[in-house]
């Protein structure tokens, strides 16, 4: 029988089955963002690392075999038997990667210190190591002799038959880890990789060789190319590079379908963060927002008013424009059946905000930048329609309160450089810059949105962090130009898009040994394509 | 008879022969821009001094009277009768208003003391004050008897009839002078409009108050709103405020009149200072332009390849985009009929620029921020995609030297800002900078030319100052975003589009004195309009 001629483009590709993920409530003290997805029903055949380096940062995705999603049952484990991280960031110096366990936060390696010791037994489900599904295979098979894979993918059945026929031991279920580096110090990158890759072994009780045998990295972005002979000579480890716009796309596609991962800010609440309140004197106040608030959209959001689709909501992510917002911006423009071109960009993103507060504020870290941010009053260094058209602005219908030019105030002819600085707050420097910068972001998205007629434009990359003033800013952007009729949308993960593509994109590719486990279980992401009818055609094609 | 309903949105407020105009060629040394333009068959009835006063800068136009342009005649004057002043900038504390003369350029005022003298004597022509034609008018009256001028504006035999019959003494021509504040320092505008009126009232031999009366004062921009009481009480004249936008487009409309006015860059002049040669180990060689050639386009473009639009081309200037980049950034579309809309806008313009470049450089004025420029290497601070894909950038068909990231390069983790400022140089800062602003402009300005379907943007505002860099940025910005299916136009006189606007619009609507003189020489600007026929059905309304 020979294929039909229909076009599905990443369908067959994305292999997770992502039935009862959740997002794990515990993250990392280090990270505003990046918690662990859960995955219940998910093994893969070969461990699959995905990385994805940009100008900045590199992102790290990594699955990790686990029971239960940890907040529930937190289990505790031995030190050479890593627990699961939900997430990690290893942005300073201080929290780099270590010999110590690579992906344990603090506060857990802490815990496992106190006192109580779990010694190494022999246990059916790895915690929190890379455990690829081939090696339960070659278990099952030293002991019961015999192969307990099919020989071929697919078949009658369905994966229920798989999971009982070839995952005898341990059950399925794990979690998405992410953690994230400077692309500068990509030589921490590199150690945490190989100290994850050691550690697994260890745990799973098999030489570092054989561990290397079974995992695979997937590296995208820019420096998947220019590290690409260090990655393959210092991790000892298969190296596939993936297209960057690529990845993009079958990330936002697969991380959508995860509960609560896509948020956007209420009407109301874009309009609180976008007016501060205003004294008696006419200066706005800065917006106070308890610091607990700000990592993510809270799971039960109080004040945020932060809106997740509802459950059963089955809107498709796709068409859409996608605004990633990483060193530079790329903008993305998604067709209803996945197939997608890069548009437009700028290269006033992320990088230009580090870059400029970086020598305008005493902050080292971009954290500290925000946190700089939300302090601030850009009216003291922004000039303002108020302050161009004086009392009369309103009168004329102008509002006073509109920037007209960012930075205006700040030139004083004839005084130095020092003298100037000295005369403006490093908080409100923070806050005009984040905004012209987000704002500009938002402007020109919203123009690309409507030359494409999308009334949907989800933000991504790690320019945003959860921040509420980005998040507002480049929500009102969009609500302000397009008068409402487009919507902002946001990601939990929105930085990893890249990395989730490429490892999604490789899970079914990787190794046939355990690919049936994973071949059938794609109809949810499919969904997500719009392409069930489709699929519905390949699924009869591999069973027949 | 009843007016007919035709739609002819200014072309009865134009009112200026610009028959035989020319941009002088001597330009004030305190500015690289800002040539005055002769104009040798147009008087005004009464004086009108317009300005245009913004954020930063505030922008003055006059007209004084001489019978010949500067550069090739000069005449001399003696300090008492100010000679004409072609153009004058007075940015800098130590060049500010003075209680001399306030409208001469210092190589012009060294000139008249350097031992020439000429005693008073009446004179015809008053070259270089103000002189408005109703002056001429009592003069006239006071040697016949009779008043010169007829009771109604109009009447059958057009302007030939009236030149003769009204202005027996002096022949028309003069020259209209641009001069530049900064709004901060709107005490010297004022101290420039007051010493203005009253040099002009010596050179006339007339008393203040009767000079006060024949002068009035056209404001536009916001601070003709903030600054209206304190102009028209520190003046003693009328005061009459303009709608910011539609004196743009009106200036627009009549600036394009004169000849070498409008121009653009060549392709080939745009790609070569858009693409600096590379020294032999890949690092960008700085553009060194000779000082000398930077001020404006040359006459006689040499190696600029500026291009002017042909002697006889007729192409109207309307449909077009006009982008005006003063300290914040307004976008309006103009239609064929000269109507237009605000339809978009940035914060990040020259305000944004200098605020920048003030904290960031020791530059203490903004042509010595573009100076900084020209000598910079932005790829010392910007992230290009070279940076990001290594090597293999061009072998996977992408441009190493497209920057990725704006200032991508500067956030370096841990060190104190201090150390970072260090790190990087102020020139290459300063092209960084200069280069980011002006290509999101140009992208900004490009989407919203393509979504209105227009093929010409033209470029005004101060920020633009003639300066090679920014020119050619914007320039490469339409080409590279139309697919070269746009041209990018700019003005010689490009910062005074609102005072030019503002001044024209109100030339005959000023008094009816000699406004029989202007009321019927609007037909070169009806031409730039568009409306000759609409404009022949007024005159014959106005006739009959």
């Amino acid at each position: 029988m020979s294929l039909p001629s229909i076009s599905i483009p990443q369908a067959r590709r994305i292999a997770v089955d992502v039935t009862g993920a959740q997002i794990v409530q515990e993250e990392s003290p280090a990270t505003r963002d990046s918690r662990g997805i859960y995955l219940p029903h998910y093994i893969e055949a070969v461990s699959h690392i995905a990385i994805d380096i940009g100008g900045s940062l590199a992102k790290v995705i990594y699955f990790t075999r686990s029971s239960h999603p940890v907040p529930t049952t937190p289990p505790r484990s031995d030190p050479s038997s890593p627990f699961l991280a939900p997430a990690q960031t290893l942005s300073s110096p201080t929290s780099s990667s270590s010999s110590t366990l690579p992906h344990a936060p603090d506060s857990l390696a802490s815990s496992s210190s106190s006192g109580e010791f779990h010694p190494p037994t022999p246990r059916p489900v790895i915690n929190g190591a890379l455990t690829p599904g081939i090696l339960s295979n070659a278990r099952a098979q030293s002991r019961s002799g015999s192969p307990a894979r099919p020989k071929k993918r697919g078949g009658i059945g369905g994966h229920h038959r798989f999971r009982r026929t070839s995952l005898p031991d341990p059950l399925p279920g794990g979690l998405v880890n992410f953690a994230r580096f400077e692309t500068e110090r990509v030589d921490d990158l590199i150690e945490f990789l190989q100290d994850l890759i050691a550690d697994s072994a260890r745990a799973n009780r098999v030489s570092l060789d054989q561990m290397k045998s079974m995992v695979k990295v997937m590296a995208t972005g820019g420096g998947a190319h220019k590290f690409y002979d260090r990655l393959t000579t210092e991790l000892g480890v298969e190296v596939r590079r993936e297209e960057e716009m690529e990845c993009l796309i079958l990330g936002l596609g697969f991380v959508a379908l995860i509960p609560e991962e896509v948020f956007w800010f209420s009407e109301e609440l874009v309009y609180k963060v976008s007016h501060p309140e205003t004294s008696a004197n006419g200066t706005p106040v800065p917006i106070t927002i308890p610091a607990a608030e700000l990592p993510r959209p809270s799971p039960t959001p109080p004040m945020y008013q932060v809106s997740f689709a509802p459950a059963g909501d089955d809107t498709p992510v796709f068409p859409c424009l996608l605004v990633n917002i990483g060193s530079g911006v790329s903008i993305v423009k998604v067709d209803e059946d996945g197939s997608y071109e890069r548009v437009s960009g700028t290269s006033l993103g992320g990088g230009t905000l580090w870059g400029l507060l970086s020598l305008l504020t005493d902050a080292s870290t971009f954290d500290e930048m925000l946190l700089l941010s939300e302090q601030g009053d850009n009216s003291a260094v922004d000039m303002l329609v108020g302050d161009i058209y004086g009392q009369d602005a309103s009168k004329i219908g102008l509002k006073s309160s509109t920037i007209a030019s960012t930075f205006g105030k700040v030139f004083k002819h004839g005084d130095s450089s020092q003298r100037r600085k000295k005369a403006f707050k490093q908080e409100d420097i923070a806050r005009s810059l984040l905004y012209a910068i987000s704002n500009n972001i938002g402007h020109v998205a919203y123009m690309n949105a409507a030359k494409y007629g999308l009334d949907r434009v989800f933000f991504s990359g790690c320019f945003i962090r959860g921040h509420a003033a980005t998040i507002s800013t480049l929500s009102y952007a969009i609500r302000f130009w397009s008068k409402g009729t487009m919507r902002a949308c946001f990601l939990r993960h929105e930085g990893f898009l890249g990395a989730m593509g490429a490892w999604i994109k490789n899970v079914e590719d990787g190794d046939d040994a355990a690919a049936g486990i994973n071949g059938v279980a794609a109809a949810a992401v499919a969904e997500a394509l719009q392409l069930d009818d489709a699929l519905e055609e390949v699924s009869k094609l591999s069973i027949s």
